[in-house]
């Protein structure tokens, strides 16, 4: 935690622990990256996936994005939980349950090439746990053109709702209904792509 | 559409029609917001609704965001969509199936009342339709507690990315299995406030 990641606006739902910041991250498929351009702010959605104390972050090396990226700018990485619609009887104390993390740095190109492979490893595993070893790996031509980045953990602050409205006292006799429409992100029925030979069995994560 | 909007990586996967730019911010519950300050990008979840030609946004007077973005700073607010994780034979060639819209520009604070109320009324009806009229509008004080921020449509621009994985030919007769799985952001059974009166009946809006 730093004053620039300390929760301003309702300081009571910051949190600075690294395991509730992690396990944001390692829910949360993907992310919201931030960084600048002549002065102009940009944010693009990014997979991404925690390894210890860094946040991986991957595209092609072609990519201007990416290229911007590795010549290490500043950069804010923010994953979003949305758990839920917190419907109050006022109007004005309506609200999202949700967990947010966010991260502030430069990351920086991961060129050891065990630490590349373990980090897509990880990102792989992340998104589909047991698809690492099902895939065809990346060759050496693949692997070059991808770029992995690394932001590690060092400024990093989560905030948190959770729990039914907040409402004024004279607000609670009202004949209004009041509480929390939950909300969650689920896979559905996988769908086979329509090259697959049927002697080929729908592995467990795809179901 | 304009240079800075323009989809750099995969440029078949941009889109620029306000049909579609307006579908993405219609369905999408959150954005990313993207800001600068002391030459550090900041992204903060935040609600958004759109009206005709503009996105609204909405946080307390009191909020050091809300009122850095009401100075008219450079903005970018970014609004995605998880549809699927997109799993090929190869590592390589694993995507995500998404749609992400990108507005840039200057956020404006609204200052007339009526559309000051207009706004909040699309903020809500954006969330839960059928909620405002429920709802105990917002008081003079309420008001006065929020500012509404509207920013134009001018500059913004799409990237979708949909369907089967795409496979390099040799990878095809690998006996992998390929194919999507589905992704949505799904509502839960709603739970009811414990100080609402067993009289009061559960709205539609939260089955």
């Amino acid at each position: 935690m730093t004053e620039r990641t300390r929760v301003q606006r309702h300081p009571e739902r910051g949190v600075y622990v690294r395991e509730t910041i992690d396990a944001i991250l390692d829910e949360a498929l993907i992310c919201h990256v931030g960084f600048v351009v002549d002065g102009q702010p940009y944010v693009i959605p990014m997979i991404q996936a925690r390894a210890g104390d860094v946040v991986y972050l991957h595209g092609s090396t072609a990519s201007r994005l990416v290229r911007t990226l590795a010549n290490g700018v500043d950069v804010c990485v923010t994953a979003t939980l949305l758990d839920g619609i917190v419907l109050a009887r006022s109007v004005y104390n309506h609200s999202m349950n949700y967990r947010s993390a966010v991260v502030l740095g430069r990351a920086r190109p991961v060129v050891d090439p065990e630490e590349k492979l373990a980090a897509l490893e990880t990102i792989v595993e992340h998104m589909v746990p047991g698809r690492w070893s099902d895939a065809r790996l990346p060759d050496r031509k693949e692997l070059k053109a991808t770029t992995v980045l690394a932001l590690a953990l060092d400024e990093a602050s989560a905030k948190i709702r959770t729990g039914p409205p907040k409402e004024w006292d004279e607000d609670l006799d009202l004949p209004i209904w009041a509480g929390v429409i939950p909300l969650s992100l689920v896979s559905g029925a996988a769908e086979t792509d329509a090259s697959v030979p049927s002697g080929v069995p729908r592995p467990p994560y795809a179901p």
